[in-house]
Order: C-alpha cells, then sequence, then structure tokens
C-alpha cells in the first residue's frame, strides 16, 4: 500500500502505527469478542482505556493534580462557548489578544457570552506578528486572558507564554502536544483533537480546579466543567472510539521518547522549510521570524499562477493538501507531529526543484 | 475470530459487515492513499461521505425537503439544551411528556432555558406505561411537545405517534431507524448515534425548515440549527470518522431491504423475548404489554440471587452485557437492528434452560 503524503491542516495525518494498530484490533479489542466502538463507555474495559489516556496526557504534559483533564464532545468551537460560560460567570467580562482568524473566532464567540476586550490586535500588520505584551491593554477586574498559541491559518505561534495574574486561557489546537510547555501559567488549555490528538469529534479540557464550579444557570450541563469532572467525562456518552485514538497516539509519542524528542523533530522539520523559503527569494513566508509556527508554514510563490502550477505538480509527485486556506491563499505545509521527517524532506526537495525549474 | 454476543444499551453492536468494510479501507479509503479519519472534512471525498450519509438516511426515512439533516457532535445531551435554545426563544415555553429517565434528562436540562411544564407523567405506576393522549395537559401558548419515543432504561416505546398542532417534538435515540416513521408528524426528531446508526459522538437532528433560524442569542453557534445547516453541518469540524461509519450503517440497512424489512425483523427478535418471558411466571417484565420496546427488553426473575446467577451464566455462555440499569437493577436484553435473529435465539434458548433448571 502506497501512503499519500499528507500536509492536511486538521483533520490531520495520524501516525501510520497507530492506525495499523486501531486496524488489527478493530474487531477483536483486548480479546473481548467486539470492537472498542461495541463496548460501553462504562464498561471496565473502555474506563481503563480513559484512565489510560488521560494518565499519559499528565504525563506528557506533566499536568499536575491541581487539573482536570476532560474528554468532551464538539471540538474546540463549542470551547469558544464553554469558557466564558463556565469562567466568566461571577466576573461577566473577558479579554482576548486578536492575532488571526482562530482568535476572532474565539472572540465572536465569547461576546456572545460576557463583556469582551481586545487587549491587541495584529490585525493591521496582516496578522504577522504577535502583539508585544506591553502592549497588551488587559483590565484589571477580567475574569481571564484568552489567546490562541498557534494560528493555524496564518501561521504565528507563541515561542512563550506570559505570566499573568489572571487566568490565562490557550487554545492550542493546532499544537498541543507538540512542544513542552508549563502547564502552570495557565488557568485552562483545550485543543480540538483532529490535529495532533487524533480524528474529529473530541476536545480536550485542561482545567485548573479551582477555576470549576461557578458557571452560569443557562449552561449546558455537558458544556459545565465541574459537571463533568464530577463525572469523569461521562455526563454524556464519550466519544470512546476517539478517545480510543487518542489514546493511542499518546502510546505512540510515549513510545517515540515524550514531548523533547517530538519537540526537536518539530523545530527540524520547520526549519528545512522556511530555509528553503528564505534562501532564494523565490519563496516568501509573511510572518516574521521570531513568530515562525513550527505545525503550519505558510508561504507564497510570486505569481498565483505559479502557486497554481506548484500545487498541481506538487499532487503529481504525491504530496496533498498543500493548498493555504481560502482566506489567504497560497500555500500551507502543516507538519504536526505524525507527519514524519521524510515527508518533510521530499516537499523540501520538490520545492528546490520547482524553484530550479521555475525561479 | 469468535465474536461476543453483545446486548449493550449503547454504545452498542455494529453490523459486523459494516466493521469489517471500516477495517479494510482503514488505511486507504477509496484509493486516496489515507484513511478517511485523515481527510479535511472539506475535501472532495469526505463531502461525498457527508452527501451519501445524508441522501441515505432521507431515503430510509423518507424526510422530505421541507426538513433539514444535521449531523452534529454532542451526542443527545446537547440537543436537550439545543432544542429550547433553538425552538423557544419568541415562545419562552416548552411542554414535556414525562415517560421515564430520560424524559426526565430533556426535562430537567430544557427548564434550564425556557418555562417547562409537564403535560403528564407515567411516574406513579413506576414508569410502565405512556398516558393517554387525553390526559397529556397540553398548553395553548406552547414552543413544542416533547417526547421520548423510546425509553432505554425502562423499556417503554411508543407504538404510534399523535397529530399535533404544535411542533411534535421526539428524542429517538434508542429506536430511530428500527421502524417506519412518519416523519411529518414531528417537527423535530434527534437521536444520538451510539444505538441504531454508529459508534458515540455523533448526534443526527431532523428540524423542519421552517422551525430554524429563531435561536436565542446566547445559543453556541455550533448548536445553532440554522446556522449549521447553512454551514452543512460544517459551521465547526464535525466528526467525520463518526459519520463514515454511520453512512456504513446507512449503507448496510438498504442492502437488507431498508427499513421494512428490519422493522419485520425487529418486531420478531422482540417477542421471541417477550414470549419467553410471558410463558412461565419465571421471568417477567415490569412494562404494559401494549408499550413494550422492541429495542430494549427489561426483565426480571423473582430473587436478586437468581438474576444474578443468571447473568454469570449467560457470560459464561458468551452472552454480554445483559445487566439492567444499576436504576432498575434486574436484566435488559437491547436488541437494536444490529443485533442478529442468531443471538436473541441463543438468549431465548439459553433462558428456557435456565428456568428449566431454577424454575
Amino acid at each position: 500500500m502506497s501512503r499519500t503524503i499528507n500536509f492536511s491542516a486538521g483533520p490531520a495525518a495520524l501516525p501510520l502505527e497507530v492506525l495499523e494498530r486501531a486496524k488489527a484490533e478493530l474487531l477483536d479489542f483486548r480479546s473481548s469478542g467486539m470492537s472498542v466502538m461495541e463496548m460501553s463507555h462504562r464498561s471496565a474495559v473502555f474506563l481503563e482505556v480513559l484512565k489510560e489516556a488521560e494518565s499519559n496526557l499528565r504525563f506528557l504534559l506533566g499536568i499536575s493534580d491541581d487539573y482536570h483533564v476532560l474528554f468532551l464532545q464538539g471540538g474546540a468551537t463549542a470551547q469558544f462557548s464553554a469558557l466564558p460560560m463556565n469562567l466568566a460567570a461571577s466576573i461577566p467580562r473577558a479579554d482576548y489578544l486578536d492575532t488571526g482568524s482562530w482568535s476572532r473566532k474565539a472572540i465572536k464567540e465569547g461576546a456572545k457570552f460576557c463583556d469582551v476586550n481586545v487587549v491587541a490586535s495584529s490585525e493591521q500588520g496582516g496578522y504577522t506578528r504577535i502583539p508585544d505584551l506591553a502592549d497588551w491593554n488587559i483590565r484589571k477586574d477580567t475574569a481571564f486572558l484568552h489567546l490562541c498559541s498557534n494560528e493555524t491559518i496564518g501561521g504565528v505561534q507563541f515561542k512563550s507564554f506570559p505570566s499573568l495574574e489572571i487566568p490565562l486561557v490557550a487554545d492550542m489546537s493546532s499544537d498541543i502536544l507538540s512542544r513542552k510547555i508549563e502547564i502552570n501559567k495557565f488557568g485552562l488549555i483545550y485543543a480540538g483533537a483532529q490535529k495532533n490528538i487524533g480524528p474529529a469529534g473530541l476536545a480536550i479540557v485542561i482545567v485548573r480546579k479551582d477555576l470549576c464550579g461557578q458557571a452560569k444557570n443557562e449552561t449546558p450541563s455537558f458544556l459545565d466543567y465541574s459537571a463533568q469532572a464530577e463525572s469523569e467525562s461521562m455526563l454524556n456518552t464519550p466519544p470512546t472510539f476517539t478517545i480510543y485514538l487518542a489514546g493511542l497516539v499518546f502510546s505512540w509519542l510515549l513510545d517515540k521518547g515524550g514531548i523533547s524528542v517530538i519537540e526537536k523533530e518539530n523545530e527540524e522539520k520547520a526549519s528545512a522549510l522556511y530555509q528553503v523559503i528564505d534562501s532564494g527569494g523565490f519563496y516568501s513566508c509573511p510572518v516574521e521570524p521570531e513568530f515562525r509556527s513550527n505545525m503550519n508554514v505558510p508561504f507564497r510563490i510570486n505569481t498565483e499562477e505559479l502557486e497554481k502550477i506548484f500545487l498541481d505538480k506538487a499532487e503529481q509527485n504525491g504530496m496533498f493538501n498543500l493548498k493555504g486556506h481560502r482566506s489567504v491563499g497560497g500555500m500551507r505545509a502543516s507538519i504536526y507531529n505524525a507527519v514524519p521527517v521524510s515527508w518533510v524532506e521530499e516537499l523540501v526537495a520538490f520545492m528546490n526543484d520547482f524553484e530550479n525549474e521555475y525561479g
């Protein structure tokens, strides 16, 4: 079987080993005579799957007992609402940083549930940088400060996070598990699964316990962090098969050597691409170097005609999903954890060849 | 490979053919060189999967163009909130019928978002029947009437549905696709997937178009029917692999001959079980005969000691998940579409043997 080189932004490539294991045990999970997706979420076998997934995630990211780890449906978009419903009840105000498309979505949804203040925005420069911390106009009496750690569309990534007195909240959908994070800097971290965790249909919420238990009355119970924590993510039936696959991804990461190993690999993959982009003046990346994402690498060529030829030829060479998001155009290589170094090497070689031919 | 006989109430057994096909194409879907779960939800290949699933579901249930069909995350529990948020905005009142555990959950959650009136309840008799339509105390100016078509825990099922002037809303999580339904009697039907549709992590909402577009301002956008309809269930990333599996289940149903064939099979499976239960005085079913579910068959034996022996011996004979819900005790056989007639025959034989030995 020939495996396609897949640079999709999400749902995205999964580790081949994970898919092979899922395939091998799809009809008979742990000698139960049934598929893991046919089991009660309250069965001993599935409870073990969930427990293992949580414990491996806690180990990988160094999450202490001060935090709940929740496995919820609805993806990150559901968290755009759940967050202010849960955290901005007694203080009905929240501050948001605007660094691109995903920040804006969180802001728009947040404003349905509380008074929202945008502390700073890089919109004017075309979202090519992260505003300086000194310019963030954070209010005194605000429930939290929200940011998006990696803008999937724009390719802008935080390289370090501030220590704030108010709870810092991060949408880490597109770079969770890609690098070491000081969890204790955050009040809450959430992430949709379909980039670095598993298939679509799951969000992981890591929330400091003391921030829970104060949700608005009108919070749907399945989005109530405290209620879900008390039920161990089983207030409603969780997406069992998706959680199982996420667990396989966590095990795969552990087997690889954990976050420090994947972080180094991710840096190498990204820097190989940025090197080609910066080297000849043929390609360009709009993002300022210090904020460039190690997960989503957007790049352009001078003319849209050449970009089209680039994308066509890439597919002819077995490289798919390199088209940039429709809102920004150009190209984008999403190189999450599961994208092997060899795929990036093939892309680098192709980019060099293409530049030699058309540059 | 020996397949376990699985009477789980949900997540529940899936058709073996569906699992085998999912396994066969898990690493390479439609010659794409990737898994269906690794593809963008906006890719041509996945859009085809979603389109086929919707069109087959519409055909199976006879759903006209007057209705949207939405594929959403959050399961039925999310719909307990989404329903009043979407339908009880201009008229902030809704009426509910109480026939058991799942009705009660819908009522409790609904009351967070609108003024709720319970039109009738069978609680006093221990939820063994459905209150007579003549006794439903429906208010004049109410947004909708909600009922649960099949109580998974109690084993109580509607055999026909009333024609009402206000929108009739049904939670059909545990009997959708099990029998013919006059869709036009309903304003809205919703169902969590993990019983008759596919794995957990998906809800299907069938909603009359004229009821959409009036959601409360504070409705999370991913729960807004109108917004999801406009985005063709892609306002947020849908649970792609779960939708793919649901589509395989719909194809399997079509290949079997559609709803009329499975309905007959379901009636035969259920009546074989109720016949053993009623025949000897050894087993009993608390539900009044005319309201007995064809999907979930609860039954008791005189003593809890014997029930424990029954459950142990059933497992020794390869029959699993026959324990009744912890809130009611006893036994329960969930015999959804995917449970083959042969499994029910084995259970019937076992029940007869057990009665002969212990009766």
